[in-house]
C-alpha cells in the first residue's frame, strides 16, 4: 500500500481541534464553569428570514414531481450565479457567468484548487488560516512564508526575494482582521503578473468592510483578472457555516487563459454541486439592487457592534490590537509572552475561549484572536470579566 | 505558472457533457422532437414525504437562535451517523460510528480519497464510471484495467497478472447493472489482502439488490474491513441527486490501521460537512427498524418496475442484456456494431437518449446503457417506440 507520506509532515493536531480538546478537558475538571467562546469563527445568529423563506419554498419544490430538481451541472444554477455577477457589479467588477463556480464553501475550494496546479512553491502569509499550509503540505508542495508584523500592520507586501508560483492573500485577513488598501493590493497584483504567479485571494470576510475606499474584491485592481482566483463564502456574510455555500471566481483571462477550463474540468469530475435548497437560500441573501438584503446587512451590523465592545474593552485595558473595524476579528498583542499561555489564562481565569496567534504560524506568537461572532450577551459578559467589571 | 499537466492527458469531453451536446444539437435541428431521456442516471421522483417533513423542520430550526446550527466537525452529526451504523447492522455489518464519514455524495469522495494515497497504480474495471479513471489521471497515477465481457457476465475476477495498489469495484455495477456474488467478492477481498492492496468499493446502487443472497456491502465479506473503503450515496437510494448526501466507510482496521485517521485529517482540512438541513433529510430516509423507510422503498420499487418494462421490450426484440434485476441499469448488446452509432440511431429514429457503452471504456464498445430512472410514462413511451407499438 502506497500512502501519501506528506501527511506525516502535517502538525499533529489541527488548531481548532487542539482548542476543543483543551476546553473539553477544562470543562471536565470544572463542570460548573460558564465558558464564553470567542475562539472559532462560527456565527451565532440564525439565518435571515428571506433565506429561511426561500429554503422553505425550495424544500416544498423538492417534494413535488413538477418542481423536483436532480443533478445540476456542478457549477451552480444560473439564478444564483447571476446574483453573484450582479453583486460584483455593485463593486464595479464585471464578470461573465462562466467565471463563477458555486461551491460548498471557501474551505473546500481553497484546498481543491491545488488539483489544477502541478508541484508548486506556495507563498503563504504568516500568521495565516491553517488550511492554506496544510493543504499544500498534503500535496507535497514547497511552502515559503512572508511575515506579518506590528511594523507592517500585518499587511506584508511583496519583496524582491519572494519567489513562488502561487500566492495566498486573505483580506480582510483571518486571523488579524487587517485589510489591504487598493494600492497595497496593486503591488501584489503587479508582482504576480511580473513573476507569472497566481494569487489565491480569500475574500470570505469582504462583507465586513465599511465604506468604498478599501477593496472587497481583488478584481477591483487592474490586471487582477489575469493573475487571481478569488474565493468567497456566505458562511460569515450570511451565517451559512452550517448551510454551506460559497463561490470561486476564475476569470477567463486568468493564467494565460488556461485556468477557467481546467477548474471547470476539475469540478465536473470531482464535485456534484451545491444542494438546490441551499442555492435557493443563497439567492435570497441578495437584494434587488444587487447588494446584500437588509436582514443580512443587519446581522453583519450586529457582529460589528460586538467588535466595538471588544475593542472598547481592550482600549480600556491598554492592550493594542489591529482589526475589528472592517472585520469580525480582533488581533491583540498578548500581555503575556506566549499566546498559548494567554489562552490558558483567559480560559482558566476568565472562562473565555479565544484563539492563540501561534496556532496561525510562528509570526502569530505573542498575539491572540478574538471574534465578534458571539452573542451580544456573551460578548458583553466576556469583556466585563476581562475588565473586572 | 506550473500547471498540473496531467489534465492534458484527460479525454476532451466528459461523457455526459458529450451526450448533452449531441442532444442539444439534435434539439436545435428538430425543435418539435419529443425526446425521452434514459441516459444519465438521474432520478425523477420527488423526495419522499418523511424527508421533506424533516427538511422543513430543519429549515425552521435554522431560523431560530435556540436551534440554529453552525459548523459541525465535518464528519456528520451523530444522529445521522448512528442511522448509518444501524443500517449496516441490518446487513449484518458492525461498524463503529467513527468509521462513518458523511459526505456530499459518492462522486466527491471517490475522487478525494486519492489525496490519502501516494502515486499509485489503480486497477479499474472496464467498462466503468468515468470519474474513477479521470481522477486517477488528474493525480498522475498509473491506471491498469481489468475487462468485463459477455463471457464473465461483466463481473471480472482477479487474476495473477493483475498488479496495483488500489482496486475499484462497483456492485451493483455502473454501467452494467451486474452484481458480484459473495463468493466473487471474497475472491477480490482475498486478493487485496494477499497483495496489500486497498479496494475502493462503490456501493451507490446497493439499495436495488433484491433478497439476501447478493452482497450489499463489501463488509459482508470476511476480511474486507482490513482492505476496503466503501462509498455510498443517497442519490439513487432516496433521490438525493440534487440534495447531496452520502457516506464513506473507512474501518479502523483498514490499511494496517492507518487509513481512518488519515481520511479524518483530510476531511477536517478540506471539507466543512454536509448542510444541517440535508443531514436531517437524510436521517428521515431510514426507518425505525434500521432499514429504509416505506416511502423510499416504494420509490425504488417504482424504478424497478420501469426496469422490468425495459427488459420486457428488449426480450421482445431479442436483444440480450445484463442488469435490470438488482439495478436501475440495463446493459444491452447493441444491434449495430458501434455504441455511438446506436446512440445516434436511438436519438434520431426513436428520440430516445441512452448512454453508449464506449463512453465507459473500450470494453463497453458494442454495448449500451439504459436507465430505469425515467418516469413510468416516458419509460413506456420509449419502449413502445422501440418495439414499434
Amino acid at each position: 500500500m502506497t500512502l501519501n507520506d506528506n501527511f506525516d509532515k502535517l502538525q499533529n493536531s489541527y488548531l481548532f481541534k487542539r482548542i476543543g480538546e483543551k476546553v473539553a478537558n477544562y470543562k471536565t475538571q470544572n463542570p460548573e464553569a460558564d465558558i464564553v467562546r470567542l475562539g472559532i469563527g462560527d456565527v451565532t445568529l440564525p439565518l435571515a428570514k428571506p433565506v429561511i423563506k426561500a429554503m422553505e419554498k425550495a424544500v416544498a419544490e423538492m417534494g413535488a414531481a413538477e418542481t423536483f430538481r436532480g443533478y445540476e451541472d456542478g457549477n451552480g444554477y444560473d439564478f444564483l450565479k447571476e446574483k453573484v455577477v450582479r453583486y460584483y457589479g455593485t463593486k464595479g467588477v464585471t464578470l461573465d457567468i462562466s467565471e463563477v463556480f458555486m461551491s460548498d464553501g471557501a474551505k473546500s475550494d481553497v484546498g481543491n484548487v491545488l488539483d489544477i496546479f502541478g508541484q508548486v512553491t506556495a507563498l503563504i502569509p504568516d500568521p495565516v488560516y491553517p488550511a492554506y499550509v496544510d493543504t499544500n503540505i498534503m500535496r507535497g508542495n514547497k511552502v515559503a512564508y512572508f511575515a506579518g508584523s506590528a511594523e507592517n500592520g500585518f499587511l506584508p507586501l511583496p519583496t524582491d526575494e519572494l519567489c513562488g508560483d502561487i500566492i495566498y492573500l486573505c483580506s480582510p485577513n483571518n486571523p488579524t482582521g487587517s485589510v489591504y488598501t487598493k494600492e497595497q493590493l496593486k503591488a501584489w497584483v503587479d508582482f504576480a503578473n511580473a513573476k507569472g504567479a497566481i494569487i489565491l485571494f480569500d475574500a470570505a470576510y469582504e462583507a465586513f468592510v465599511e465604506g468604498d475606499d478599501l477593496p472587497t474584491s481583488i478584481y477591483q485592481i487592474d490586471g487582477a483578472e489575469r493573475c487571481a482566483i478569488e474565493f468567497c463564502s456566505l458562511s460569515k456574510t450570511a451565517g451559512f457555516t452550517g448551510t454551506r455555500c460559497g463561490w470561486t471566481i476564475v476569470p477567463k483571462a486568468c493564467g494565460e487563459g488556461l485556468l477557467n477550463a481546467r477548474w471547470a474540468r476539475r469540478q465536473s469530475t470531482k464535485f456534484n454541486g451545491v444542494p438546490y435548497v441551499v442555492q435557493r437560500g443563497a439567492e435570497a441573501v441578495f437584494a434587488e439592487d444587487g447588494g446584500l438584503c437588509d436582514e443580512v446587512k443587519s446581522n453583519i451590523a450586529y457582529y460589528k457592534e460586538n467588535a466595538k465592545i471588544i475593542m472598547a474593552a481592550l482600549d480600556e485595558l491598554g492592550i493594542s490590537y489591529v482589526g475589528g473595524k472592517h472585520s469580525p476579528y480582533i488581533w491583540l498583542k498578548t500581555p503575556e509572552e506566549l499566546s498559548w499561555e494567554y489562552f490558558d489564562t483567559l480560559l482558566e481565569q476568565y472562562n473565555i475561549v479565544g484563539t492563540p496567534g501561534e496556532g496561525f504560524g510562528s509570526a502569530g506568537e505573542g498575539y491572540f484572536r478574538l471574534t465578534a461572532f458571539g452573542s451580544r450577551e456573551n460578548t458583553i459578559k466576556a469583556m466585563d470579566r476581562l475588565t473586572n467589571k
